[in-house]
């Protein structure tokens, strides 16, 4: 073990160390291996409560954090919006706090605008209590539960027996898609640039305008948690540019939503575009990969035969990433608040 | 014991053979036992994930199969439509697939459309994969676990310490209602027939079309499934002419879309015809007893006094027998995956 | 301990006596331990279901009573009413009948309709059924584990080691806002009378009526549970006459209903003459405590923050005692069906 881990919260990846994504790719290693015994549970959490609220639903994260606490012995709570007392005027932080009165140990959080888990981090700590936040999406920022399994696929890929940061050094990844509004996007950046990956971004310049560029270069952030500035991502916008040589290719989910919002003339173009196809993924190096944090829209962001391609296909596997990795933040969390 | 159980899936009665009928039915009736004592539980399935994947909603018969589960120690993830990724696009197999990644070992599946579950045992089965799927409703086809519920009410009433198919032999069963639209009443059609019952079908001509009858000679799998072709069920387009000397009468859910359809005058006028009552009870063996999958409603398909009486009703036992035969069946596929 | 438990359901606190309001504090304050253990889980209940039956919705207070039976180790089945054949045409008392027909101990119920858990209980009695029912609030009638609560929050407050019903005895309890209905309010008349509390009651004429008074001295029940007729509680429409010298002043949720009932002209109008301010605190004693069941309309029943203010606000306390009263009721209505 390197580091010890010495966050309450996971709010963003912005300012995360490569020592401490070494924990995270370490501890999700070994409860991987848990997870393929025949009693696949550990009682490091009995007791400990986990409340999910999910202001955004979400089946598919929830289950997948829902899993991983019943595998660490967690009790859990489930929010869920359209029950809540919030169509009766309460607010944000007032929900969180009736959660953490009735005993929650962790929160993890969902909501459609950015911010949210980190005012409600802010409150706890202001109120002096001991509860930990998971940020599990919010609005357009960030997705850290998503790039830290992001990255457990791809280390284990590169090493299965001791995934780690480094490995990713000098890896050319491609993130194609609508970046400008993905928060899986911009977590993922942080990870990918700490780990001193040749990163590329590919989309329609509405999408990944030309400033974007400029925004990751002014993160106050970076320098004093980075070994040394790495270099900023590369923007493409056309995919073939992109593409060449790639070892991963980041596919993001495209929202319906920007057809309305005229960004986008229709999922036909987008597709024609800048979809993934077993033509264009020839560019690539031979052993590339492929990932999608899911839903997959088929046919638009990538085709529906590449998709299925075990041999170029992560996207089961980051599904599975996903209990290891958040079963890894859960204890590493819940380790934390014991202890302090 | 008799033969062993051979069956990754539960998709549908219509080749079950009498063997595995009697295995349900002694396995069940192993654990009606269990759920006498004190803790009910046993760890048969502890670390193994049981998924609710209900498409349709149902509070019914997915409580049900959480009790079921939870009671065999399984750990369960429920799926629910509306909260799900669906709305964004993503197709039920990826669906399925995504609930496989996490580590799902058995998913129950009830959707809408007939064939669902079948399409998605099939793309498992492709794809080479350890998971047992359970059909708990699709469309219009079949229930199996209903029509298996309803099967181990009768066997237990029949032989309350050794319940099993052939019981059933020569007892006349009569169905009413809304055959032709109806899961529950064709998944009963296999299992009554295979114990050799005296099978009528009633209703009217718009829900049960003359041609029905033909449709289950028909059957491809049924002369080599059973031990000699049973004779087809006899239809009635009238209740009285069905009830004469019955043993069973089984009244079907009527769905009120059948009136919008134009199948049906009024739900009064059904009662009028089709409604079983105390007066057309009396045309029956005065040992009588009336089922109905639920939920019922009262005053059409049947009359509420008769319905809440014991001496006839045996809608609760049904209800109590559902946990028990759905533990039978996850219990079942969950050893036959562990053994292959 | 004091008299034995000899409830078999929890349905209204009318006909409570003050021994046993003293056992539901005693085993309350015995949780109250058991949550601040490191193993939070008792195995009192385990293999008896508890049914959650919300027909009205309400995360809140399904969580905690969910909470509170996980941590006594029985099973929990949600019944949600958007999922549920209750559209189907189902009768509520059927609903029930069929979560005790798959094995359910206890009921918790809610319902948006006056007497549903009462009907519920006399049905399941007259079916000479073993299953406990406990109201978690219908309609405007009562709310008995919330009063229990607000009980146990005040009688801890006053003696840690042994609160009990007595404390209350002269301790001047101000109830403010929307009495008329407020099932809180009428649930916590009775409990406090109860406990020979100073009681006043504080709203504009619409929602605290004249003849309201009267209604408490008619109550048939009263004089034979109290070993004296206690004062009927004082009305005020005014909240300053009401807080002079109070104790405890318990401020209750304003339905937005209310205004488009024409009995409000606005939420700002109540405010001002209503709502709880910190200038209006200091008519009370210096040591005054402020109880609220939540969800709080900040700025509207009580400005932010005085509710934000340690000092004055049990907000968060009585959130925190409601997972172990509800423990302590669960426990109690357990034990009394397993020893019948």
């Amino acid at each position: 073990m390197s580091a010890p881990w010495n966050r309450r919260h996971i709010l963003s990846l912005d300012d995360f160390t490569p020592p401490e994504y070494d924990i995270v790719l370490q501890t999700a290693n070994s409860f991987r291996e848990v997870l393929t015994r025949r009693t696949k549970r550990v009682p490091t959490l009995q007791g400990q409560v986990v409340t999910n609220l999910f202001f955004e639903p979400s089946t598919r994260t929830r289950s997948s954090f829902e899993l991983a606490a019943k595998r660490l012995s967690a009790d859990i709570l489930n929010f869920s919006p359209g029950q809540s007392s919030l169509s009766k005027g309460e607010t944000i932080l007032d929900t969180a706090k009736t959660y953490l009165a009735m005993g929650t140990d962790m929160m993890v959080i969902r909501h459609r605008e950015a911010g949210v888990p980190h005012a409600i981090a802010h409150e706890m700590d202001r109120l002096n209590v001991k509860v930990g936040i998971l940020n599990a999406g919010d609005g357009q920022h960030e997705h850290p539960s998503q790039a830290l399994l992001d990255l457990f696929t791809i280390g284990t890929l590169l090493d299965d027996q001791n995934p780690r940061i480094s490995l990713l050094k000098g890896k050319k990844i491609v993130i194609v898609g609508d970046i400008l509004h993905s928060r899986v996007a911009r977590s993922n950046i942080w990870s990918l640039t700490a780990g001193g990956a040749d990163l590329h971004l590919a989309g329609p310049p509405t999408l990944l305008p030309k400033w974007f560029g400029e925004w990751f270069k002014d993160c106050p952030s970076l320098p004093s948690n980075t070994p040394s500035v790495p270099p900023p991502p590369q923007l493409h916008w056309s995919i073939e540019s992109a593409l060449a040589g790639a070892d991963f290719v980041m596919t993001l989910r495209l929202q319906k939503e920007r057809m309305t919002d005229h960004l986008l003339p229709s999922l036909r173009e987008y597709h024609q575009q800048f979809g993934l196809t077993r033509r264009r993924i020839q560019l690539c190096k031979p052993a590339v990969k492929v990932l999608h944090p899911g839903p997959v829209n088929r046919g638009v962001e990538i085709s529906s035969d590449l998709m299925d391609d075990p041999n170029f296909s992560l996207v089961s596997q980051q599904v599975t990433s996903g209990v290891a990795v958040r079963m890894a933040l859960l204890y590493l969390m819940g380790s934390h608040l014991m202890n302090c």
